[in-house]
């Protein structure tokens, strides 16, 4: 029982793969010009795929981390990649184990008997999915890693080529290697493997980058498939270009709220992505200014929702501790920033690609087997990515 | 096993309460002023009370039914009180039971032995809720219908006064009445008793009838402790004064959209609550017109979220054929119609108030007797009101 479900033990290889920012238009595309054979055959033969949600932010962290707990931020308490620390007056990365509330399944699989690793392609992740001794790489640092739980050095001499940097096309594919090298090994029993959307920000879909980023998964795919993986497949969030930005501090400035501060979620330190916009927003700014605040935000062009914090816990499933007195969600098109001048826009080149928010909540979610009943009938109408794993383990018929 | 979850039989009699736009703020308020002592009690001896969440739109057939079947609109096929029949082209009611594509918890626990019974306020909602055989009765038609099943004939006898009605403040105490007077007669396992919220649209917290009300409910849920009834609180929806009003036809008429029609999920039989105005709206409007109209919408102060049909099914879980090509919610303050001339806004009286969007989706989720974990962390950090059976049946301590 690991937070309130029941997984089984995996019967044989099972593995997750969360493509970050793998918005389901990506994989639309590369199947209509086939370049994914493989995945298409996996359809053909009785996986399945449909459209499901992550939560919200539409962010790395708190859907990751939902995806590997099976549950909503309310319950594992990352609802950011970054927040503003109440005690501190700090803002902080939310990347530290501490801060997770929940234990993974991984963790308890693990406690169980199953042999499990957690592979990202950034290292930013991997602290948080290793929570609970579970032992964690990432191809960022594949090269000063090392996996003692398993009596493994240097991982790069096992998957056979150094590892590329963070701003390659192929880091991802580097981590899907480690795995898959860690298990020709080792043999493991459950493996999560999660990318990075570095590709993703940069193009959308069909663009050269992108379409080699999708033929590598595939081949990928098919050497996990030949060695007798079970296949989980879905993104932490989608992806969308956003040619408007509006900057809420001005925005706040002009409307006479004084004492409003923005925290923007998305914040990571790897700003060449999004040079931190994205389609969500908290605004700190107490109570006296709050409704001013509000209208202030609400009357925007571009901005879609805006709650209180305890709307905000409720409707977004959120923890109280650790989001702002306002919650703005902007629309696909829209990303919102602190203020102009707090934002180095010179890294983001060919226009912004982000999200944050609604619009990237939706993403695919794929298991390469048939589903049984009432799973099936529940996958076809919609579940979370946070229900992938109980799809692998308990609903493979 | 009903919809993919195992239900429990009840082991002592157990009924829900639905308080039709029982917006948590009236209980609050009710409380702060010591007019719900019985609810206080059972409260301060282990009960629990929290926030939570109801499905989109909030309105009361999705959510009623969600309530009963434990799973999203996706699933159960009602994600209004009304749609666009594609097929005819005509606006229809959604209170046919042929619409409903789920079974409903009280019908699997009839069939697995448990005397169950639904009682309504008003009575467009009893043939969906006594959908498989499931005995149901209407206070609005309490004199009318029977209940052969239990070989009751006259129910305005049993409870031993006359029905009030349809626009009378205790139509939703008459209905808890039925409930008590069919328990003492013949002794009930499973019982759902959904109210109305006539006085909620007219009445904000603390005023008269509102009062009048909380206090008649609360009177009623102590004689139903002392029948030693388990029992549960929740709401289909919450409900805000709604002072500006935004007619989405007229406004695509300016924006050059001649192929539009909007649909208004929140419409019923009965206008004198709201006149069929609400803060969630569909609109149907083909391809070639889809974008001038979106963005039209979308620049909106009022509006909040639009989304395309797929993105709505995903985000909400809607079910893909009973909603518009696109859907439209609106803020706290903020009600959608279809054109000045559609609406008859003469029986509204005091102001709007109204419900069906994002604002309204916050509910109480109140159980009689404390939770055994993990469902208690969970009741805490916010459940939906479809969870509130699983609470009773699965989770008391």
């Amino acid at each position: 029982m690991v937070n309130g479900r029941e997984y089984r033990l995996p019967r044989q290889p099972t593995v997750v793969f969360t493509i970050d920012g793998g918005d389901p238009r990506y994989l639309d595309d590369a199947f209509s010009r086939a370049l994914m054979p493989h995945l298409k055959t996996v359809l053909s033969n009785g996986g399945v795929y449909a459209l499901g949600r992550g939560c919200m932010p539409s962010l790395t962290n708190p859907n990751n981390l939902s995806i590997v707990t099976g549950v909503s931020p309310s319950l594992h308490g990352v609802p950011g990649n970054h927040y503003l620390d109440p005690a501190s007056g700090e803002e902080v990365q939310l990347s530290d184990p501490r801060f997770l509330r929940a234990p993974t399944i991984h963790a308890a699989l693990q406690a169980a008997g199953a042999r499990v690793l957690m592979v990202t392609a950034k290292d930013k992740l991997r602290r948080l999915l290793g929570t609970g001794e579970v032992p964690s790489v990432s191809a960022e640092c594949a090269d000063r890693l090392e996996l003692p739980a398993f009596h493994l050095g240097n991982v790069c001499e096992l998957v056979g080529r150094p590892n590329p940097g963070i701003y390659d096309w192929d880091l991802s594919q580097y981590a899907m290697e480690i795995g898959l090298a860690v298990h020709r090994r080792l043999g493991l029993d459950l493996l999560y493997v999660s990318l990075t959307d570095y590709v993703q920000h940069k193009q959308p879909p069909g663009d050269t980058m992108a379409d080699r980023f999708f033929q590598r998964f595939d081949e990928l795919l098919a050497e996990y498939a030949r060695e007798g993986f079970l296949i989980g497949i879905t993104a932490d969030h989608g992806m969308n270009a956003k040619p408007r930005i509006i900057y809420l501090e001005d925005v706040l400035d002009a409307a006479g709220v004084s004492t409003a501060r923005v925290v923007l979620p998305i914040t990571d330190p790897y700003v060449v992505h999004h040079g931190a916009l994205g389609s969500f927003a908290w605004v700190h700014v107490g109570d006296a200014q709050l409704e001013r605040a509000r209208q202030a935000i609400a009357a925007l062009d571009g901005v879609e929702e805006v709650y209180s914090r305890e709307e905000a816990a409720v409707i977004f499933e959120h923890p109280t501790d650790r989001i702002g007195d306002l919650s703005v969600t902007a629309d696909a098109q829209t990303a919102l920033g602190k203020s102009a001048a707090k934002h180095d826009l010179s890294a983001i080149g060919n226009g912004l690609r982000s999200h944050g928010g609604r619009h990237e909540q939706i993403v695919p979610i794929i298991v390469s087997r048939p589903l049984r009943e009432p799973y099936a009938s529940q996958h076809a109408a919609g579940v979370r990515n946070a229900d992938i794993h109980e799809l692998l383990l308990n609903a493979v018929a």
